[in-house]
């Protein structure tokens, strides 16, 4: 095995490789550890380099920079036009309409009073507008940060017992889920969403819109005492259990508003031809519904409008209906008087201690993050289509602090909405302004058309909502997944069971658990090729990959594709060792010669432990090391048995030079010994 | 920036390379989805391939070869000889000497009854004997597991105050963690353990040292009220707040004693010459003292049994000063009556139900998995030092079992200890059979000499205790890992103050979370190099790295250094667009050409999922691919895009290929646009 005892080799039979110049592994420069931290920190949490732009500018010129920075507003501010406005306005009211039904049904999701949807439409709007800089997210309340915030916090107190506790709780956890928004990116560390991958969030959305619509089943069917779980299987044995509440007055007008809004989603869904896989790739998850009508605005415009108007339609129709027929004493329930007026200042009611503070913080944390993985997904697609950058960590301190002051001007959590953010690409929407409009039309609203409100039927609300969500079930993206990596496929139906299961928050806990153990698997468990050399070339390639690719005789070489660390040094060492013991017992049937050197490939191992460094000295054999990088090749030489570990011939910079220097060695002492 | 773009070229300037042949990058050979996926499962979980061995054998020889992979006792047992047994005898007898002292010690430790540490130390190293594959191990209660052991039940139950059934949660506790380690073993996931790296395993054990040391100064100091906290503060403040407790004449004995153990130690020590690296570098954590024990019984065969024997003479010594000056009437705490007789049956004390079960299984799941570590290190290291193998695997199924029967037969957690197996190994051990003997010896001293044992003062077993443990501060190690590498030293210090000052179990756990969390960093955030060209080759290499590489102008050449995954494709995106920039800004500066190629060199990329297979589409570049290994290229070719992502022209098998191809495209273009 020792390069000493190669007295069985063939000389003949070797190789076809000519000798060549042999170029030296040198160290990399010296940096100081100080230098090391500092480049590492920049790379770690820099990746953008964000004060790129401020190099080699005068200090004046640098605190504008500075102000553009923080307040996006400043940079299109001055150019703006009033043919933009004119784009804007339109847009703007476009998702009012929309805006104002969603909210109030949002709020209802969420156990929280209907107003409260409404003033949340207004404020966060006008402080994304200052501080946001993507240009086409229409902010509000959502579906899934509602429904988390009203499972979550419903668990410990009731918004019927207990109405005021309720909204307390729900303003401090919009306050936490705001700073913590914030904080994650003031500290950077917006990689922690990058961790809900694009399956999982799949796998999640689709659950959500099952559970969303299941409850939905309450207002639908017109019961009154009905289940306050999420699961699948409570709240549908909670709906039949109650049949004799069923109300058909209800269930009638519900079917049939339902059946109008899913037409006018139909509508515009049969007049798009866009290919499924553009949607597919995108950077981030995004569902076929906002996708479908963001890209048909351009073709029929008209059926774009039936459907954009359609839920605020059905809100009149259904207010009138109602008014009508009196149809609130026939079993058909509806909102109820809403007191008019502006948004109440809400700070004091935030809650900093006492015994519920675990629980809001918790549920302002996993809200939080929810909101934060939509707002920013919808901003860089439509960033993306609009080709302009948008950067992750300053969107999450807008949204954050978009929420810290709403939670002060009773608002519940809000965020980038997927379904109005398309509908305002689509409306034309070229500025942050329609925001600023939505947040006028809902400001009108609330101050003088809140009495028409009374009379609208809480069924059209939830159909609303049913129709909203169910554009998040995204079946093509699940085909394509499900085509390109079976484990992801995996991964995205424990998210979507774990959710319509068990519960929201541990569905998305357990998918996010396997996807991290996946990582942790690969680490754990890295690839080992063994290499061949490509006959005429000095390129070395993978020995089951390319099928013309030879052994050497007499060489092993492998190829690490993994960092080596601690825990996966003991997994290589008997990774290898079984390449060896395959390798001989192989041989020993063709009658070839043994291995008389093990040749590493470290090109691809980024970084190397302490545990790691004593790999080398383990494998006990004649080790070749083929180009280490940087890091790996200082700490190896950093080891105090470096010497042990590399000799002098043990270091080389390509696999080809390695195996043409040792055959040469080796003929010389074959030769040498016969 | 688009290949068509490249009208500023300078034709002469650009490149050294001969135009050479192009070879194509090949998908690799189709294999069904079942043919990889266990592939996959060998690779992760039969990285050694047990069943080698049994390829190519007749069915008889299959089964004898299958029946000694259960009982290795099959494979050295029919090959024993009277010359192996002479060594095995006084290697037996030798560690029986230190186990019968450290049984009763680390019994107390654990706040059992003296005599469960001698019960423990006989039926469980007859049941390793024939499991086991390490020819070295001497099996045994150790110290760190005791400690836990008793800390967690403590925590709890008073074993002062319910002494029974403090001992039926013991025994639970040992059958839990048999249970579980043996099914890691069955289960072929022993890569848990390797979670606890070197780093985390130096600190730990430091830290694991100074509490039982702190643990001991009740017996030292001869206090009667002592704390049943474990941490560094609450030990101290007990010890010096019952200062009117401390008997001098305990102080005495134990100070003499304690100066005659290290002194004993201290020879043996001085005698030793072996170079530190050696034992730093070796595959597992192992202590300095036991790898100079270890080492050094060839060089001074006498001092090795002075410092061997020690232990024994101390307790034979006290006992004896105790019996006859009557000092147990003076201050001086003995151990008292023993009963005699071998282990009583105690499968019916173990509980498998009732409100202690999760105590119950969570200590024997820590301690398991502690036991396990130093079980496995051990075994591991003196196979090395023999140069024969032992599989983990096997090596945790055989420890698992031998605690399953222990907690039927009054035995507590045992493992191999590092301390005895030093010894053995240094006493001559050549089979399990000395375990066997020591087993023999203790089974004597249950049935004949236990009431010798009843003046045996305390405190000489505190004594005997610090100095055992106080080898387990391994300083030359830490110094080791502080140059290597800066950030394991970080994970050592955090295990180590995390078991002084919070306790063994979370100090622990913050240390693996941490060592956890760099790798997940160095996932989220992977390397990114840029390659420049070594003159007068065709080889590429880090610009940063190698100073006399050399940019090609017109290309950026990029290499991936990790897997592309969910975690870090928005990462990798924003990285790449910043060196475009750099590259840009830099390039501008100089007037040199703009990037007309990237070229992404994905050697090092070694897997893909569903997000990373979209980063190629966000790139929006002339993108060139280098070297995609099998399975990312396959999900890329999978992917419905893939024409977008690679049309003609962009997959080449080397760096030196693509640049070579694409400049004489380049070189073209720009001459048909003159």
């Amino acid at each position: 095995m020792e390069p000493n005892a190669s007295n069985n080799m063939q000389p003949d039979n070797c190789l076809e490789i000519t000798p060549m110049e042999v170029h030296k592994v040198v160290p990399p420069p010296h940096r100081s550890t100080i230098q090391k931290l500092k480049s590492k920190l920049k790379e770690t949490f820099f990746p953008d380099d964000p004060l790129l732009q401020f190099k080699r500018q005068p200090l004046g010129k640098k605190w504008i920079l500075a102000a553009q920075y923080v307040f996006p507003i400043l940079q299109w501010g001055p150019n703006y036009s009033f043919k933009l406005f004119k784009s804007d306005i339109v847009s703007g009211l476009t998702i009012a309409s929309l805006a104002i039904p969603q909210g109030i049904s949002y709020a209802k999701l969420a156990s929280l009073p209907p107003i409260v949807g409404l003033y949340s439409s207004f404020v966060p709007p006008l402080v994304y507008a200052v501080l946001g800089s993507s240009r086409d997210l229409a902010v509000g309340p959502v579906s899934i940060a509602s429904l988390i915030l009203g499972s979550m916090l419903r668990q410990k107190v009731s918004p019927i017992n207990d109405p005021l506790l309720f909204l307390q709780l729900a303003f401090s956890s919009t306050f936490f889920a705001g700073l913590f928004q914030a904080s994650l990116g003031l500290l950077r560390l917006g990689f922690i969403i990058d961790f809900l991958s694009k399956a999982i969030l799949i796998g999640f959305m689709a659950g959500a819109a099952v559970i969303v619509s299941l409850q939905q089943l309450k207002s639908l069917l017109g019961i009154t005492h009905f289940t306050k779980q999420m699961g699948l299987v409570p709240v549908l044995s909670s709906a039949f259990h109650n049949i004799n509440e069923w109300s058909w007055q209800t269930i009638l007008m519900g079917f049939c508003f339902l059946v109008f809004l899913l037409l006018a989603r139909h509508v515009r869904k049969k007049t798009v031809n866009i290919p499924v896989p553009s949607l597919c790739s995108s950077v981030i998850c995004l569902n076929f519904y906002m996708v479908t009508c963001a890209s048909q605005s351009m073709r029929k415009p008209k059926l774009f409008w039936v459907s954009a108007g359609a839920p605020l339609v059905s809100v009149i129709l259904s207010t009138i209906l109602v008014f009508a027929f009196k149809a609130q004493h026939h079993g058909i329930s509806v909102i109820g008087k809403l007191q008019e007026g502006l948004n109440p200042p809400s700070w004091n009611m935030l809650h900093f201690h006492g015994s519920n503070l675990g629980l809001v913080i918790k549920t302002g944390l996993v809200t939080g993050i929810i909101s934060l993985t939509e707002g920013i997904a919808v901003g860089r697609t439509f960033a993306a289509l609009k080709n302009y950058q948008v950067d992750g960590n300053k969107e999450m301190m807008a949204i954050g602090l978009m929420n810290v002051i709403g939670s002060a001007t009773s608002c519940y959590v809000t965020t980038g909405s997927f379904s109005r953010s398309a509908v305002n690409h689509n409306a034309g929407a070229k500025t942050a302004v329609s925001n600023v409009v939505m947040s006028v039309t809902v400001m009108v609203t609330l101050l003088f058309l809140m009495p028409l409100f009374q009379y609208t039927p809480n069924v059209v609300l939830g159909a609303i909502i049913v129709t909203a969500v169910i554009g998040l079930i995204d079946f093509p993206a699940a085909c394509q997944i499900w085509k390109i990596d079976k484990f992801d496929f995996v991964v995205m139906l424990c998210a979507f069971f774990g959710v319509v299961f068990i519960s929201v928050e541990d569905g998305l806990a357990i998918a996010v658990a396997i996807s991290i153990f996946k990582i942790l698997l690969q680490v754990t468990r890295p690839k080992t090729l063994v290499l061949g050399n490509i006959p005429g070339t000095d390129i070395f390639r993978n020995l089951h990959h390319y099928k013309d690719a030879t052994r050497i005789p007499g060489f092993l070489i492998l190829s690490i594709e993994a960092p080596i660390n601690f825990a996966n040094t003991t997994y290589l060492k008997e990774r290898i060792l079984r390449w060896i013991n395959e390798y001989e017992t192989e041989e020993d049937i063709k009658k070839q010669s043994s291995i008389h050197f093990l040749i590493l490939d470290l090109s691809a191992v980024s970084a190397i432990d302490t545990s790691g460094v004593s790999l080398f000295k383990d494998l006990k054999k004649a080790l070749v090391l083929v180009n280490p990088v940087g890091e790996v090749l200082e700490k190896l030489l950093r080891a105090d048995d470096a010497r042990e570990i590399m000799g002098p011939d043990t270091l080389y910079l390509t696999v080809g030079e390695a195996v043409a220097a040792l055959s040469s060695t080796m003929k010389g002492q074959s030769s040498s010994y016969v």
